[in-house]
Parts: structure tokens; C-alpha cells; sequence
């Protein structure tokens, strides 16, 4: 392809590296800049960092702007401003307000002639596709989501508040026997709870009450309490050198029935080393998509449910035809 | 939707009843009739069944009509020739002449003005979606596709064809000790002899040289030659019994990396207890992502990777957002 797509970047943290690490694997584009509040920040490819107010220069250099603010309370304000001046992607993941945000951003890229997809990696995103499928092609059944292995950030930041603690990592584990009763045709009710173990190791200050902090965690409201929870007390040392990485992945399934009795199991499932890295690489796939999207007319707000497939692949039509169909 | 889509059949085989299973599933569909060459058929649900010299007497009544030919031989003729009247679908799944096939069909509804979707089930359809998908999010890696536990018709009628052969089937079976390395990060070089056993389930005739068969199923070129291949022989009761089904399904994966050392594994997975009633539900939403592609202007040919995953299913956009994003 000699039209290259020219990408920038909102915010420079792990999910903007992963951005930056995947722009690299793509034959059709160029990371032209990185936007950011902080001063003095340097990329991994050297590509220079702006100051968020030079970013409306960039109009017309920039194709699409992926943004990668720290969370989706920056992404609520950030996607609709950048959006005014941008064709945007981001990875807003606060399931509650995705009806307000996609509000938002609708209004500001049908003034602005701009487009966005919103709320784009693998969950939301893949999953989301992946249970759209499941149900479109099994209409009578039942779907599942399971996370994990994976690290959730929001619990171990919550174990890392308890008194005593110096530090901690907590993963989702979902429980394979029901993913195994599932897979041979059963369609048991599973709540988060029920589906997942909470499995937490813990550095402790020197002197905690390691029992006190082990039940302050089995019963904290909202994070903890109804799962099953194993604590496992454990060296910063040995933190550091097991549990650096930001592993994630998980399932999502559906079983469903043709005629009666006549079963069907589809399922997708990921294992990531990197959850950041990966998501920024489907970020980018669908960067791609909504630029094509927009090369075709495309204005508005988006989701992954409204990019076709072909659209990700920098393959033309006649190659995805001929090598996999 | 108060919009019904109004569907037709041609043909009526296994597939065709696996059709007109899925379409009693869907809120927004209705079989409007059956075309057959054959005469005294009767269908499943009552729908009446035409003679196919009253097909184009139906044009206007039917938007979209599901293509059940025989075989691949049946549609590469029957795909074009009905869609100079009818918007189109079929499951056309003989790889080496998909190009031909496009391109015949593409012709002749953009003459018409209708449109069309070739080679859609689950393989090529499903999976070959899969593989794009995982290309796409991953493109630096590799993907393998396995088939199976599964029926293949193919390799079974050419067991029957075998002297001394009553009766048989054979089941295509992926090498779990292959997937579970792919899945642990590995990436071996896989071919399709090396990726599947060949199971054989076969009724011998009264006196028959059952050495004798077992050594020809072993040595057939190109069907079971350099595949690990186990031979059985039962009795016609049991195979009536045990293998009357026509299970299938199999694997899709994507093995990659981000940055140097950081993997990835996506996997895609079906477990079909019927194979023409998964691939006939799999038409039916993808007609309807047919019949919404040609409302927003869609003329000519298409496949699969085409179709935004929205247009799949019966809900609205706001839907499935609110509920599957």
C-alpha cells in the first residue's frame, strides 16, 4: 500500500508503548508524534513528544489519534476534545457510562466531520465481538465471560491501601472444572463470583499481623468478599522477580441448541503475556479500520461491531480471498 | 423489528434442514418457500416446496435465498444463475476455485443489481474470519487452523469405495500434545498430515480380508497416507448406533509476539454436534448481515470479512451496546 496511515499518540504510559511497539509491525503506518501533559518524556522509538497544546497544529498530519490517557476518567473529557480536531480511538472501559460517552463523542464528530471508535481492545472490544457472534450464530443458548489468568490492577491497588501492606498483585483465576463442564455441553448458571478465584500475594511490612491483613482482604466489600480467595504472603524480592509482568487473557463461550438436543460450544479465548501491549496492538488494527471506515465515508462515533473485518488487515480484499478464506 | 426478512432455500438436503432449523430461531425471518429439482418432497416445518422452473415466479417475494446445492459442483453454477434474480448466500467450499467463483458471481450481481455472499460457514466462513482476526491483532507470528473431532464425508466415502467395505466413517482428529503447545507458547511447524489422526470406524462384509482392508485404508494416496491412522472394525449395529451423528468443528490459533520475548496466544475453538446445522445457522445470520449490507447500498459479491459484526444480529445498535460491548 503506498498510502501510509499517519498515527499519533494521546498520554505516554504502558498502553501508549503498546501502541508505539505495534505502529512498528505495521507495513501501511508511521507514528508521527506523542502528545503529553508530562514534560520531558521520551519514547522507546524516539519519536518526538509535544506538549498537549500543540496538538491542534497537528490537524491535517494526523490521521488517526489513539488515546491513551491514564483512565477513563481522562478519556471521558479527553476523546470528545481531541475528537474536534481528530479521528480518534481509545479504550474507554467504564461499562456504566459507555452510553454517555458514546453520546459524547457521536455529537462532537458529526460537528467536527471526524469519526472515532470508542471503547476498542479486548474487553471491551474483542469479547465484545466475539459475544456478538456467539449469539447471532446460536441464537438459543447461553454466554459466558471468564477473565483471567490475569493481573487485576484495581484489586491489588486495593489490597496495597491495607494497613501493613508494602505491596501486592492480584490475579483472576477462572475455575477451570466449570470451563471444562461447559465445553462438554453443560450450561451451569455462573456468576462473577462463582466463575473466578481471587489468588493475592502480599508483601507485608515488617511486624504486620499477617492474619489480620489476610482476613481484612478475604472480607473486603465489593472486591473480595463471596469469592474464593487464596492469600499467599511472599518477599518484595520474590514480587519483583515472579509477578513484574502484566499477564491478562480470558474466554468467552457460548453453548447453544439447533434443534433439541443437537449442542454447539464456540469459543474464543486469549493468553496474554502483556495485557497493555495487547491491547494497544487491536487498537491499532482498528486504527486501520476507521480510517478506512473514513476514506469511505465514515462520520460519527463507532464500535468494533461496526468495522468490517477485511478493513484491519492491511491485505487487500483479492489476498484475504485467496489466503483465508 | 417490524421488518421481516423474507427467506428462500434451494435445495433441500442436510444443510437445507439445518437452514430451516435456524431460521425458526430468528425473531426478524420467515421462510417463505422451498426450491427443489426433486419431486414429493416434503419439508420439516411445512413451508411449501417449489420445482426450481418457478423459481424467478418468486422474485420480489423472497429477499434473500440460501443456496443448499449438493455440492460445490452444484453451486458454481446454481450461485450465479439465481442471483440474476435473488440476493444470494451460499457455503461454496472448494478452495482453488473461489477466485473463479467471486468473480463469476460478482459479475452477474452487479449486472442485477442483487448481491451476494460466497463460501460462508464455518470453514471457509468462521475461521476464516478467525485467521484475519488473529493476523490482525498479531502480525508478527503464526497461525494454524486444525479440524476435528469431525465426520469427513470425503474420507469416509473413499473407505466404502474399498472391497470388502460394508459401511464406514471416518473422524478427522486434531493431536491435542500439538495444541497444547501452541498454547503454551510454541510454535512447531505443523502440516496437515502432522497435525491430525485419521480414526476409521469400518463394517466389513461377511468373509471380507479385514488385513487386507485395514493396509488399503493405510496406504490410499492422498487421503491417508502419512497420517497416523487408526482403523476399527465394528458392526453395522454398532456403527448405526455410535456413529450416526455428524459431529465436527476444530481450532483456530494465532501464536505472536509484541515486543521481543512478550507472547500472545489467541484461539478460537467449535464443537459442533452437527456440522449442517451450525453451518446452516451460520448462513442464516449471515443473510441477514446480507439483506442490511444491500439496504445501505451493497451491490455485487462479498464475503465473511465484508460484514460489520452488527449487521449479524437481530438487535439494534444501541443494543448491543448497552448489553454486549
Amino acid at each position: 500500500m503506498s498510502n501510509v496511515i499517519r498515527m499519533g499518540i494521546v498520554g505516554y504510559g504502558n498502553l501508549a508503548r503498546g501502541v508505539e511497539a505495534a505502529i512498528k509491525h505495521q507495513p501501511d503506518m508511521e507514528l508521527v508524534a506523542v502528545f503529553s501533559r508530562r514534560s520531558g518524556v521520551k519514547t522507546v522509538s524516539g519519536v518526538p513528544v509535544h506538549a498537549m497544546s500543540e496538538l491542534e497544529s497537528f490537524k491535517g498530519k494526523i490521521d488517526v489519534m489513539v488515546l491513551c490517557g491514564g483512565s477513563a476518567t481522562d478519556l471521558i473529557e479527553q476523546t470528545p476534545a481531541v475528537a474536534k480536531y481528530f479521528t480518534v480511538i481509545d479504550s474507554f472501559d467504564t461499562h456504566a457510562r459507555i452510553g454517555e460517552h458514546f453520546a459524547n463523542v457521536d455529537k462532537v464528530t458529526k460537528a467536527a466531520k471526524t469519526a472515532a471508535i470508542i471503547s476498542c481492545g479486548w474487553d471491551p472490544g474483542l469479547f465484545s465481538l466475539q459475544r456478538v457472534f456467539g449469539e447471532s450464530f446460536l441464537p438459543q443458548g447461553k454466554s459466558y465471560t471468564f477473565w483471567g489468568r490475569g493481573v487485576s490492577q484495581g484489586h491489588s491497588d486495593a489490597i496495597r491501601r491495607i494497613d501493613g501492606v508494602a505491596d501486592a498483585r492480584q490475579y483472576t483465576v477462572p475455575k477451570e472444572e466449570l470451563l471444562e463442564s461447559i465445553r462438554n455441553g453443560q450450561t451451569p448458571d455462573v456468576s462473577a463470583t462463582d466463575g473466578h478465584l481471587r489468588d493475592c500475594y502480599v508483601v507485608a511490612k515488617p511486624g504486620a499481623d499477617k492474619a489480620k491483613i489476610e482476613k481484612e482482604i478475604k472480607e473486603m466489600p465489593n472486591y473480595f468478599v463471596g469469592y474464593e480467595t487464596t492469600v499467599h504472603f511472599i518477599s518484595q524480592e520474590e514480587l519483583d522477580r515472579d509477578h513484574k509482568g502484566i499477564p491478562h487473557g480470558g474466554f468467552v463461550l457460548r453453548s447453544g441448541e439447533t434443534t433439541e438436543g443437537t449442542k454447539h460450544v464456540y469459543e474464543f479465548s486469549l493468553k496474554l503475556d502483556s495485557n497493555p501491549e495487547f491491547t494497544g496492538s487491536v487498537l491499532v488494527a482498528y486504527a486501520r479500520g476507521l480510517h478506512r471506515l473514513q476514506q469511505h465515508g465514515g462520520v460519527g462515533c463507532f464500535t468494533v461491531f461496526d468495522i468490517p473485518p477485511a478493513w484491519l488487515s492491511p491485505k487487500t480484499d483479492e489476498e484475504l480471498r485467496a489466503h483465508y478464506l
